[in-house]
């Protein structure tokens, strides 16, 4: 298994580091701060990058909303056009992050931005971009991916370049102290599920790849039941770098990833608003019970190594429900009612949907079919 | 614990890979390889960098001793410098390329070369280096540190400079197919200490840096008690992955490291020429029970979480054993009697040598001063 693999961004993890960016951006580049709903006005986080800003030149673009829309960003990216700037600093989480992404590109493109996400234009340059992190989760702060919704027809797509990669990421776990819960448990789950689509593949024998991904899960077991402990400097630790780690590239090297449960996911989170960790955690039970055949091998693996169970008789089942249990366990539910209709009508909803996206044939085996979708997601709907 | 940690070097992993090197030198770059005693000429490795080479202008300086010495290598530097090469090519262990990493700082260094081994001189820039990777165990391929010999006065010190960083590292694990025993042995227990000296100090509650050692060192375990297998490809991609890890900067960020196991090995390889890997495993052992005051409750975790051991009644040393165990089940031994004069004089030679060096106290918490390095020299000395 062939790969090759580079992150070269600059992490500044800890207490106060937000004012590592004094230095991290060049002196004479015109900055752009995009930023989200203005939480980071209430928790200090502005206050902490206006000071680190102060001997640059700046401009600020806010309201980039969660699941961030086309819409709104292309008004950013007309005013890193309009505005010349050299440089993009994200402020937020995953989603701040993806839309900063998506910015940076579209700014040094001539065409229609969500061509990007349409994959008819293939990002080669972008704006360099920084990153604050606020809301650990996605790992999209050190990585090169980035989803972004069509508000008018309902559409989240992903697009990957390394020219948005992030120069540096300034992880300050102190930035959580004012997160709410709900977004502290997303974050546990998003993370998780991240792992998994690059863990719960066919066995291939990737003994490092296999064992930090069995590590990372084994961090997020931990931190999921030591909850009550979140206000803790080294719980906001341990889970602001256990998610960067679970997406920035690593553990997914030479290995094949699937990524089914994220596009299926999406469309519950485009169609009803659902949280996107939350999305996922409804999907994924479902899909490992259908891909079973090709999922029950690791499936063993993740029973003994991440759950500590003995060698049973159906060791995956007793993995896919230690999986549905630790989601519980954080008030996360595995199946959706929260639909209008019938049960029938939304299932057909989210499948034209998904066909609509192109999203035919998914999953590391590409063994899943609309068919296949539509079975995965009845069984996923109550 | 805040931490900075970047490692932008580009990863070419697995067979034939060696052609990568055609495009990830600029082209009109003139070249300098460095290589050591003339296996790559045997194995083919020489033939495949000449013919990844054959588009660019290069010239070539070989016999780089293991534990490079400066000697050696400064004959390099001149030729570097009356060359004006551009780029360096390491292509070796970790001798050839610690010593690729000297020559190209020190060839941009008016001064004398040793000067940045003693420490005064800090490297800030060199030649760009490129490593192709022959003999997993160093990590070198992918970090900033360096680690040269003065043949004269049996001095061994060692370097960090991110400006040593090589840009890119080749790792195929075919250029293992023809290495001795001996030496795949000492790739499993160089890059087992490494782990160890980032993993082995005061629990800090980092658990992404434990989880991901820990890791390291069951694959390790693994590969050892699959040693019979060596010849498979899974078993030399999983070596050559693993002792990469080992020393990228990854674990290390953030916690406290030791590296008093090396200092005091240093010593017994630049007197006695014991490969490096063996010096280790000669003094940690000895160390750890001297120091188990502050060894005691890492070693705990890892007899745990490592060796599966259960609680026990003295867990430290169990975990000890288990470590002696694993490097006699190597045939690698753990006390040392292949000196000349009695032991006291052996003792007191080394220990005149590492005050001689500067070592007068080492150690993650500076608790190792020159009467506790001479007990720990002379409990591992037989």
């Amino acid at each position: 298994m062939n790969f090759t693999y580079a992150n070269s961004a600059q992490i500044f993890f800890g207490q106060g580091q937000i004012a590592s960016v004094a230095t991290a951006i060049d002196a004479d580049a015109k900055v752009l701060v995009i930023y989200g709903g203005g939480s980071i006005k209430k928790n200090g986080v502005y206050d902490q990058v206006k000071e680190a800003l102060s001997g640059h030149k700046w401009i600020e673009f806010s309201g980039v909303e969660p699941n961030p829309t086309v819409e709104t960003l292309d008004k950013a990216v007309a005013l890193a056009k309009s505005e010349n700037v050299d440089f993009i600093l994200a402020v937020g989480g995953g989603s701040v992050i993806d839309g900063s992404k998506y910015v940076a590109a579209a700014a040094l493109y001539a065409g229609e931005g969500w061509d990007i996400l349409e994959r008819k234009y293939q990002v080669e340059k972008a704006i360099p971009i920084g990153a604050i992190l606020t809301l650990p989760a996605t790992g999209s702060e050190t990585n090169m991916g980035a989803v972004v919704t069509k508000s008018a027809t309902q559409t989240k797509l992903s697009f990957l370049s390394p020219a948005v990669l992030p120069r540096f990421a300034v992880l300050d776990p102190d930035v959580m102290k004012t997160l709410p819960e709900r977004q502290l448990v997303n974050g546990l789950v998003d993370a998780w599920v991240h792992i998994c689509e690059q863990y719960l593949t066919s066995p291939q024998g990737a003994m490092v790849q296999d064992g930090y991904a069995e590590a990372l899960l084994k961090n997020l077991l931990v931190l999921a039941a030591d909850f009550d402990n979140r206000d803790n400097d080294s719980w906001r630790a341990n889970l602001m770098w256990t998610a960067n780690q679970a997406l920035n590239g690593l553990i997914g090297s030479g290995v094949s990833q699937d990524w089914s449960t994220h596009m299926i996911g999406h469309e519950l989170t485009a169609m009803f608003g659902v949280d996107h960790a939350r999305s996922l955690a409804i999907i994924q039970p479902s899909l490992m019970r259908n891909q079973i055949k090709y999922k029950k091998a690791k499936l063993e693996q993740m029973a003994v190594n991440v759950f500590g169970l003995s060698e049973g008789e159906d060791l995956s089942e007793a993995c896919i429900q230690a999986i549905e249990a630790f989601y519980n366990g954080l008030d996360v539910q595995t199946s959706f009612a929260d639909y209008e209709g019938t049960k029938d009508e939304a299932v057909d909803a989210v499948i034209a949907k998904l066909q609509g996206n192109g999203m035919l044939v998914i999953g590391e085996n590409q063994s899943i079919d609309i068919a296949t979708s539509r079975a995965i997601v009845a069984q996923a709907f109550a």
